[in-house]
This record gives C-alpha cells, sequence and structure tokens, in this order.
C-alpha cells in the first residue's frame, strides 16, 4: 500500500483501530458474532482491489465470552467483504466501510423494524431468486447480490442488507456507512437494544 | 472440573497442548479450516456433557496466513463439536476427541479415496434426509446426525465423518480418535497429501 | 525434544498449562511481576540444557490489569531462570520448576517472616560478595550465586531465594518446588496475602 | 480521553499502529528489546499527565523470536516512558514520541559514532550524580535525569539520551521525536546497523 498518501493511512489505521475498541469493548457485540465470525472493512478513497481495503486478520470471534480481533488491521486481510464492499462502491464511492454480523429470523424481523425507526434504508438479498449461471459462473455471486440489494432498496445502497441462507452458506447481515468508527458503534446499539434470541 | 482426578486433567491439557502445536505448526492445514474455524475437542474419560470436554476457546483461525488458536484450552469452550462427540460416545466411549475441518466436493472425494487406503471408514450424512420433525426439534438434528452417520458406517463408528449442507449451514468434515495428539498429526498428514482446491 | 518420552512430554505440558491458568486467573499476581517480567520453568526428569527445560515464550506480563503469558510454554524459551533450576538440580534433582517475581525491601521482610511461618528455608544472595574474578567470567555468575543460596541455606536448597540488586540488575525473587502447579498455587497466596507497596 | 478532539485520536492511534506494524516487522529490533522490556509512548498535542500519552499495554517483548506488543495501544498504558516524555516536553512541546531500548557499553560506543554522523544530539545520564536528596524523594528521579540529559547536551533535548544502570536498574537508552512513525523506522534502522553484542 505504499502507493497510499501517508495522511489516508493515518487515517485509516486510526480509525479502524478506534472501531475495533469500540466493538472489543461491548460485550453485548458476542451475541451478533455469527459461526463464520465478523470482519470490518475499510476501503481506501480510491481502492482498486481488495489489497486497497483494510480489514481485520483472522476477523473477530469470541474469546472467553468478549468479542476479540484475532489479529491486526491489514489491508487485503478479507476477501469476501472486500469484495461486497468494492461492489457497492460502484454505486456509491462515499460508501467505505462494513461491519458484518449475525442473522436469524428473529433479528431479521427485529432490525428491519429497528431500521424503519432510524430512517434507515433495509434490504434483503433472497438467494433463491439468483440465476443458475450467476450461481455456476465464478466471482459472478458478490455483483448479482449487491445488484439484487440495490434493486431491493429501489435504486439506493442500504444502511444494513442481508441475504436469505443459501445451501452451505450462514446467512450474515451487513451494516455499511462512510467510515468504520460511527458503524461500529451504531452497531453496538443495535447489539445493546435488541432482546431477542440471536442463536 | 475440580471433580475429575488430577491425573486426568494433566493428560488432558498435555495432550491438547502438543496435538495444537501439531496443527499450529502446518502450514498446510490453513486450507482445511472452514468460513466457521476448525474446533478441536478432548473428552474426559467419563464426560457427561460439555463442561467435562476441553476445546479451544475462540477456535482455530487463520491469522497471518497460518492457523493459530484465538485462546487457550478451556473446558466447556465448545458447544457444537462437544454435543457431536458426546453423541458419539454413546455408541463408543473409547472415541475421545475430535477436529472439524473444511468440507468440499473435490476434498470430499479425495478423503473418500483416502480413508479406503487407509483402511478407515468414511461416512456421508446426507441432510437431506433429516425429517422434518427432528429438524423443527431444538436439540434432535445432532442425536439424529451421529445415528446417520453410524447408521451409513453399517452400525461402526467412522474415522472421518462429513455432512453435506444445509440452508444456511456450511459443511464441515469431523476426524475422530481416542486422542487429540494423533488425530492432529492425521490431519496435517492429510492436510500435506490432498493437493486440490479447498475453497 | 524428540528424545523425550511421549508420556514425560504429556506431564510438563499438562502441569505447565495448569500452572499457567492459576497465575493468569489471579489478579493479585499482577502486583507480584517485575520489570523484567516473570518466567516459569518446568525441567525434563533427566535435563542436560536449556532445551529440556519447558518455559513460556516471552515470559507473563501484564496486559489490561491482569497477568498474561506472552506465549506458548516452549522447550528452550528461557536462558537465566533455565539455568538457574539447571544449577539447582546439581544438588538437588528433585527440584523441577521455579518462577521468578518481584523484590523490594518490604516483600523481602515480609517474606521472610512468611517463610519462617511455613517452614520454608528463604536464603538471600548477597551479590556484594560476587568476587571479581566470577563477575568478569562469562557464565560464572549463575554457578555462583546458586552455590550462595544453598551456603546461605546451610546446604540445602531453599525454597524461595532472592538476590539483592547488582548494578544495571533489577533484583529478583525465585520460588522452587518440585513441579509447576503448587509452586504457582503458593506464590498466588502470596500475592493475595502480602498487603505491603510491591513498587 | 473524550477531551480529546476526534481527528487527534485518530491521528494519535493510526501514527501509533503503523510505527508497531514497522517495529514488529524488523526482527533485527529483538536485539534491541532489554530485559525490561520496550514501550513506545506518543503524547496527545496538550498532554497534561500520563492519561494523555498512549502507550503499549504490556509493552513490546519477543515471543516466537519476533518482537511483538503483548497488547493493544491504550491511553495511560504506561508510567515510566510517559513521565519522562512529559518532563521532556516542559522544554520542547514539539517532542512528543519516544521508544525505549537497549543499553549496553558496545551498543552505546556504536551509538555515540552514529549519532554524530546523523547530527543527532546524543546525552548521557551519569546517575552517579543523582544527588542522594533526589534519590530518596518519591518522583524526583525523573524531573533530575531528564534535566541531567538536557544539561549535558548545553540545553537542548537529545535525539538518544541513555542512562548508565543503577543498583537494580537495567539501564537503557530512549529515542526521542515528534512522532512515533519516524523514530520506528529510525530504530529500525540502527537494529539493523548495528552489527555488535546486545547482550
Amino acid at each position: 500500500m505504499e502507493r497510499l498518501k501517508i495522511d489516508d493511512r493515518i487515517d485509516l489505521y486510526g480509525r479502524m483501530l478506534i472501531a475495533l475498541e469500540t466493538l472489543e469493548s461491548c460485550p453485548e457485540f458476542t451475541g451478533l458474532i455469527p459461526e463464520v465470525r465478523s470482519n470490518m472493512v475499510f476501503a481506501a478513497k480510491d481502492a482498486k482491489g481488495i489489497d486497497d481495503v483494510l480489514a481485520i486478520d483472522g476477523r473477530i470471534t469470541v474469546v472467553e465470552g468478549k468479542p476479540r480481533a484475532a489479529g491486526r488491521p491489514r489491508f487485503g486481510a478479507s476477501s469476501h467483504m472486500a469484495r461486497l464492499l468494492l461492489e457497492v462502491r460502484k454505486k456509491d464511492p462515499a460508501v467505505r466501510a462494513g461491519i458484518d454480523f449475525a442473522n436469524t429470523p428473529q433479528l431479521t424481523a427485529w432490525l428491519e423494524d429497528y431500521c424503519q425507526k432510524q430512517g434507515w434504508i433495509f434490504a434483503k438479498i433472497d438467494r433463491s431468486h439468483e440465476p443458475e449461471e450467476v450461481r455456476q459462473t465464478e466471482g459472478a455471486s458478490m455483483p448479482w447480490k449487491v445488484a439484487e440489494a440495490i434493486r431491493a432498496a429501489e435504486g439506493r445502497v442500504p444502511k444494513i442488507l442481508y441475504e436469505n441462507g443459501a445451501v452451505g452458506k450462514e446467512p450474515v447481515s451487513v451494516i455499511l456507512g462512510e467510515e468504520p468508527m460511527s458503524i461500529a458503534r451504531e452497531l453496538c446499539v443495535i447489539a445493546r437494544e435488541y432482546k431477542g434470541p440471536v442463536r
């Protein structure tokens, strides 16, 4: 990432570390960490590929009952979440950060209501609508999923999107925003306010 | 675990730590770690519940491109794998250890062949056979799955079992044995010999 | 350490990990961790050199206000404490474990009294007595120090020994025993009972 | 640290994390880590006390032969180095960062020469000059030491300062600068260029 300006690198690492502290010091967030763990991604302003997206190496898992980053923030440490973010940014480059979290029928129903109160756009990706040719083509699912979420949100990038599960794929939700500190705080508020079952 | 005899506790912790070192010092094992991460479980001789099963707190994940335990071995740190092991032990109490790992069509095909060469029993759990009433009953899936694996293995406990995926569930494979040091070594041999794609 | 019998390796790792859990779950022990950190060492029965002595890689330090091992138990991970232990074992091979901890005038005075009550031998090494030729000879200080402690203890291996500081050397205390689980427990009792200032 | 402006917090955490990566990815730096470990400190612009100074929780130690931070950057995580920095800043508030490292006669002789080539001020604190009343007064040593270093540097703040050891105190060197990224790079250059013995 030598091509990034030093001020941008400082801003990326600084916001990421502060956001990570927010998540790690929120015990309620453990309830929202899915089996596949959570990751947090933060794209450089002019990110071209996943190597321009900062992520938590080893993701965020639960140790001793608390959220804990397995490793350090590192460029290129995420594939799945980084590709989702890059795809979203084709529609709205102001969106630079995302965190994935658990997804259950109860949480999703609660979140839909919560988003409405917040004035946030909430969009569902129904993977049963995924065309067979998309499913079969390597790398085609993510563009389809993001396009589907934006279509469901009537052309806008949603604040929270989720997909229902597919065979062999744990369903997750994703919260999006301009930078990670604010979405980490927003997600911790969700974790504290949601009282229903998660797993 | 105060009720465990001190010699048993030493044996449990000692074998677990040596097995963990085997996995962590095998870079090829990273290729076999699923999205939901791997766990390794080791049951006390007279284990009654998950609190009598030692597991890796936070499971084993990939950090800086290498396998790394997120936390320490701790009794009760696993739910899913511990329940699988306890269920298997109803059939064969000599089986005290297990590790879950990735499962893809290519790896599964290769493993089936590999098990035959080793003289190991390999059993598939087809979750599409899971009856609706089992699916709907809290806690009923695991006994059904283990019974199904033993049925597929003609009444014996398999060395390696795997399930095909269900909606929202990443499919995993499980290697079983009497104690963790030997299955960790066996799994590292598999990781080094298998050359095909994993993800 | 391939030359060690497998049962011995299991016993070494198992006792070490249980002892480490004892120390890490004792918040009062943070007060006894010196600037140079604490290490815990455990020698194989027939240990010939430091590669036969298990120690905590990176020692035990204070993170988030609690004792935490920096790395894993590893053979050869200690030099100083391992050499002290090997030297002590020339006198009494039953002594296989040791932990170093803080040393201040107040703690030392309290420990002297505490040892008397316990019937433990407590020995001081006065480094101002160290002959100049010992000081100048690479590797000569440790044999001299241990000999001095045994001389001070009238020919016996002490339970706790300490040295007063030398120029450039933080003074530490050392507790010795046959295996690490018991000395970890003994040291935690000391940490809880001692109420005076440590630093 | 809620009183800090958000932009300052981002800058502090970002630079600290990038500096830490520089140190951790420099294997030669292990040779410069003293027994008491290294810490890196970074003061907020208007730092009033140690709670306004960011430091590495648990310091930087050696694990698996490489430098590794024991914990996260945290305000207030250092006492000794933070107080040294705050004292230096009374003379020159532009100095906001410091790292302590090993100090041996050979390294010190080499460093004196190296500093001269770089045009850096190098200052020695001779603790044998410390007055008895300073030694006896709680909290008086640090102001005296910093005043002594500035006096030795003819009224200027040195780039590198070191103290010779006192009884019970491991001698360390300290590199100072305006922010941590540059001094971490400078220290890694020193670690790579210095070829002599460290311990």
